[in-house]
């Protein structure tokens, strides 16, 4: 099979650029030469000569010699301006860029048709997983149940610390950022935002269903306590930031939730910045993958793999959206949660549609019962650092006698 | 992207044809079709009417209406005969035949370039995880360091039932015989010859090199006993059939063994009938893919994403053949392992290298060393009843002061 060289401009170099650029020159198989890094910062200390260096993008941008641009950048909408610029000019685009990908899926789509030029973008989600490329090539659309996963490094990096080895928040979080596991604003990976982009790409490849990422519901750890994680521990069940979506009749639920996780789930060990996907089908049931999902070599590698795959002119078919038996999206559906509370006042906005468990006490009180997931999305509900909400395991939810329950969803309709 | 829709002859209608017939039937968005299945056994009774089965394999192989045959028969030879006629006669080919696509590799690629047509056996190497389509599409030569998994269901099955629920070897086998994991004939699962010819497919698109089954070492775990399980719950290990291929300085070393496994290997908690690869890589290290190994529906819904690939005209490249950096494979290495034995006449053949541990009592002998892994390869040492051979951890392997060692394995003119 016929082989291209590459010429690069790469876009960005911190954790994620210099990691590619390790990689690159220890790589000799792939022919694949970068010519210029574009940065912002003119005053940085950079590891190799300024000569590979520009502060002007369309130095780049406007390079007949380069046919990819690789971009690593922070700024989502800058990223866009770039990527859009470069697809116009016919230059094939590489992106690690979660933000931009997921907020800008549909003018992407159509940006990579008019201009007939590939935009790959596996180190997007889940770092090292190749998952999209599964998604794409592997897994029929007929063949998907479900996906959930671990989609956050720097979360569940987090968590395990704060879980095995008794850090504070704060301490895991402190050292998540020193590692370079964290986002440069880490709301976006403990609020579960960060996840929820790549949910929503994910979802694309796996249902050929693009789920706008406003209209995901999300939860993150922030308010993750003491007193959540003794519970958790009472019950010999970790506490893990999932994102899932569920296709039932035709219909696809997608959320991003903490969630207590019990010993026979395939996410149970999975600790650290490593991320796990598990893809449900409906023949060859669970399977999962494990990988790093966060830190510069991990990133690097995936997108050097896409680098790869456009020697060999590889670009995503999204075969899956020219299928009849696309789902549509569902958003009005029923979880069974813990929510974890100081004051009665703090929930009173909230009305359960049935309570399994109630605890009070000095110190914390909490109740376990179903609940319309649209009524959690209320920013005072969201943003009230007094409460932690973490869905039940599913093995808890089956044990409700509502009908159509698959995997922890009730339809909505029908358990009213 | 253009689909086309396919007619398909059916070899063999087993565990794994009437799983895929099944799974054919559920899922709509295939566009493929089963003309006829081809059976030796005109006794049998038949699940689906009589008028879809023909007894004459050139029925289906002079069809011309038929695009694709999918071999899902036990016989390797006769497997070979048909895929091949069927391949001549511009058929497309599905088979999940490890043993078959292990012993005519060479063959089967020439047949592929001769008469342009696809052949794919995703099914063949641990059922329904998409290990090759992985390997052939993700992993770049320079990125893959090693692969090492648990590639066979029935003998993980065996093992699980015999270390968790302390059953007995034999009624662990009867128990995954009758439960459609284990081959025809068991032999191949438990002496680690169907492993292996699945780590002999695997190689080939790691690392673009064919290293023939016959020149790959192989142990089993027939003669596991009490004494074995017991001195390896002691260390808190499990034991588990490893098939393992590691690239070193352009050389490739491919074994199976019995290995112990300790907490934190991703193999420790892989159960059952699951199988699980681990593929290291030069920068995103370590991921996993588990998911089922065997069974019906597992190995049916690889041979169906094979098929729904057919549909859109996919082939193998078998780019890693092309490329410059081809490993040369290896044969001349040491091992760390424990053997267990009754007499020391047992093991007088043996010569270790070095000894690092010793245990005698009246139940049973073990000794820990150093040992040229081609010096186990003798009949009277496989087949010896007496003796039970595993490789100790990686670990354990580190702890020796030898120049050049990774993951276990030592080069042999370095140690000597």
């Amino acid at each position: 099979m016929k082989r291209t060289n590459l010429t690069l401009g790469l876009f960005g170099f911190g954790c994620v650029g210099q990691g590619l650029y390790d990689i690159l020159n220890q790589t000799k198989g792939i022919k694949a030469e970068v010519k210029k890094i574009c940065v912002k910062d003119r005053s940085k200390k950079r590891p190799i000569p300024l000569k590979y260096f520009t502060f002007d993008k369309d130095v780049i941008l406007n390079d007949p010699a380069i046919d990819v641009i690789v971009e690593l950048i922070d700024d989502a909408s800058e990223a866009f301006n770039i990527v859009s610029a470069a697809m116009k000019n016919g230059k094939k685009v590489v992106t690690a860029n979660k933000k931009m990908v997921a907020e800008h899926f549909d003018e992407l789509l159509k940006l990579k048709e008019e201009n007939q030029v590939s935009i790959l973008y596996e180190a997007s989600t889940c770092a090292s997983i190749p998952i999209i490329r599964n998604l794409e090539e592997y897994y029929d659309n007929d063949l998907v149940k479900s996906i959930a996963g671990i989609f956050n490094g720097s979360s569940n990096y987090i968590l395990t610390n704060v879980f095995e080895n008794n850090l504070s928040f704060d301490l895991a979080l402190k050292k998540a950022q020193e590692l370079g596991f964290a986002e440069t604003d880490p709301t976006l990976d403990i609020s579960g935002l960060d996840s929820k982009y790549k949910l929503s790409i994910i979802n694309a490849h796996a249902f050929g269903k693009n789920v706008p990422e406003e209209n995901i519901f999300h939860l993150g750890i922030q308010s993750l306590s003491l007193a959540d994680i003794n519970y958790a521990k009472e019950k010999r069940y970790k506490i893990k930031l999932v994102a899932k979506s569920i296709k039932i009749d035709g219909e696809l639920y997608s959320w991003v939730i903490p969630q207590f996780i019990d010993l026979n789930d395939f996410l149970y060990s999975i600790e650290n910045e490593f991320n796990g996907v598990i893809i449900e089908g409906a023949f060859s049931e669970k399977q999962c993958f494990v990988g790093k999902g966060a830190g510069g070599h991990p990133t690097g590698s995936a997108v050097l793999s896409d680098i790869s795959a456009l020697t060999y002119d590889y670009k995503y078919e999204y075969k899956k959206y020219s299928q009849n038996n696309v789902p549509t999206s569902a958003d009005n559906f029923l979880i069974e949660v813990y929510i974890r509370y100081k004051n009665e006042n703090d929930i009173n906005q909230l009305s359960f549609l049935s309570i399994h468990e109630q605890y009070q006490s000095d110190d914390f009180n909490y109740i376990i019962g179903n609940i319309d997931i649209k009524s959690l999305s209320i920013k005072e509900i969201k943003e009230n650092k007094n409460i932690f909400i973490a869905q039940t395991t599913n093995q808890a939810v089956h044990s409700i006698n509502v009908s159509n329950n698959i995997s922890g969803v009730h339809k909505f309709k029908e358990a009213v």
